[in-house]
């Protein structure tokens, strides 16, 4: 932590380990399948240790995603997005499907019919709403899509939705209930168009422990492997469980702050309505980031000696999936250096 | 802007080069050098577009960025921030210094012993809070620094400033003003240790057409050469002046929206509460991107049809320091492909 210049991202390997292998044992105990969203980490080391662990897949963003994770080796993906599939995209999702089994996500009849000419017999999952208001057909709707899917020769295995809404303090129980009966609501209206939804996939950290079995077979968790500062305000996750930190020096105590040289080029500027500040300090569980600028992080100190000039401290980022995404490698507790292979993969 | 995969950044090159000209002129007939903040392009080309246009050296935020500019071939440089040199920056500093003209920020006497240990005799100027209460000491205070800096063997050359608070509705012309007086303020508090400001360095691009001369002897806007939806509600720059836009797909009309491909990890998350959304869509000035994920806007329509799915949209990113931090490559007008060449470089 001492020679590397600042600001850098550090991973706990056993932190990392631990949630890896927690998130798996909860799904597998329950039957269900893990596939963890890819687009937090963008790494390969971590989906072969999600993998290891129990994971069956990925998920990813972006069709720039799956090939950095084709790659690396992995063989089974899941584009949860309603990926417009023009020609170019085409050419590429049929060179990956001649290395992994692949899924893509459609909320359109259009998108449904542009992969469909592209991709004809493309495994495909029906977005849903389930109340995030996002992309996703509403729950009901979902047999028309996927009988048109399935005329189109696209091969529908059932429906999918993200419920972004979790991310809200005391949300999680709910929401979880409210995406389980989309998810009930959309299997059924498949049933009356005559498709069996083999599939049931349900996304977030914050509803990733609740819930039980339900309706579901897949859940896609992200930020789980890491943990970040929004997931410890959530009280989805303990401090204890955070797994990446920014290393930061403090360069000033101009205005009685405590400045750091991590701001948002380092640690992303996501910030909740309901989020204490731009990132935690896991040291300082009472200091708050409350100015960030793309170079600077301004922390009211909590009331002690405020860190000398030159130390360094360590900041948990707010959203750690846009944290990974600002930097081209992360530094392992083991000394290691992983690159991250699928940072800027937007495309 | 058909074949390209989408989101890609694509820079008109006549705006660019009019705005690299307009600032540089605006400069020059005052007296001013006009020293740009390279942290918005982070580009060779660009960089070079503005020393050919009449700018005086370049401002960079951190060592990595000097080193990636320095590499372009540029040969004065000023570290805007109040540096922390480590050993490891102190040797990147000496070997950028023998290829290179470099001045660095100091807010504090650690930092600059810091500084003086590693680089005796290095360039200097003072950094004075102007009211935007980030870095910078009390201009009364910068003589003390200035001497204390003095003392060391630092080359103290004079002060600057950022008025950050300049971005606010109509706080331009205030907050420019702000900056003169606080400068003039800090001019004197050298002279009263017997140090002579030759320097005398302002910031910000909304105040960058105010205050005319008055006791500055240079500018540092950076935004003003792409310009961005920040500077366009502001008022600072109209629609006709921004250069740079993220090319977006529309993969969606759920919920009677518009979505697109281009969120979060494409355009930044930067949200100034007066800002109308989140980046603006230059030829819909009505529609209105109401929400944002990582690989999603959400566009609230302006009332007119709805554009197809699969059709493609121009937007004006909020603030484009960060978007352009996003993306390894610059598309430009002319078919060429610039390379960010100082992405990420924050260290």
């Amino acid at each position: 932590m001492r020679d590397r210049p600042t600001p850098y991202l550090l991973v706990d390997t056993d932190v990392l380990s631990a949630n890896a292998y927690a998130m798996a044992r909860f799904a597998t105990d329950r039957g269900l399948r893990l596939r963890p969203h890819a687009k937090t980490h963008k790494t390969p080391e971590v989906a072969r240790l999600q993998l290891a662990a129990g994971a069956g897949g990925l998920t990813v963003a972006t069709v720039a995603e799956a090939e950095a994770f084709a790659e690396g080796g992995v063989t089974d993906l899941f584009l949860a997005y309603p990926v417009w599939v023009d020609p170019d995209r085409g050419a590429r999702l049929r060179a990956l499907s001649e290395r992994a089994a692949v899924r893509v996500g459609i909320d359109s009849v259009e998108g449904a019919r542009a992969l469909a000419a592209q991709l004809p017999g493309c495994a495909v999952l029906v977005e849903v709403d389930s109340g995030h208001h996002r992309s996703g057909v509403q729950p009901s709707d979902a047999g028309v899509l996927a009988e048109c899917a399935d005329r189109t020769g696209l091969d529908v295995r059932g429906v999918f939705s993200f419920p972004g809404h979790s991310y809200a303090p005391g949300a999680a129980a709910e929401v979880a209930a409210e995406e389980s009966a989309a998810l009930r609501t959309a299997v059924g209206s498949l049933g009356e168009h005559g498709i069996e939804a083999r599939v049931v996939s349900g996304g977030s950290t914050p509803t990733a422990w609740w819930g039980a079995a339900a309706v579901r077979t897949e859940r896609r968790p992200g930020v789980y492997v890491f943990n970040d500062a929004q997931q410890w305000e959530l009280g989805t996750a303990g401090p204890e469980t955070i797994a990446l930190v920014c290393v930061a020096t403090v360069v000033s105590h101009a205005g009685g702050n405590v400045l750091l040289d991590a701001g948002s080029k380092a640690l992303g500027a996501d910030r909740s309505a309901w989020a204490t500040g731009y990132g935690r300090l896991p040291d300082h569980p009472d200091a708050r980031i409350t100015r960030q600028a793309e170079h600077h992080a301004v922390v009211t100190w909590d009331g002690s000696p405020r860190p000398e000039i030159g130390s360094r401290l360590r900041v948990v980022p707010n959203h750690v999936c846009v944290a990974v995404n600002l930097h081209d490698e992360l530094v392992t507790t083991d000394g290691d250096v992983w690159t991250v292979t699928a940072r800027g993969a937007n495309t």
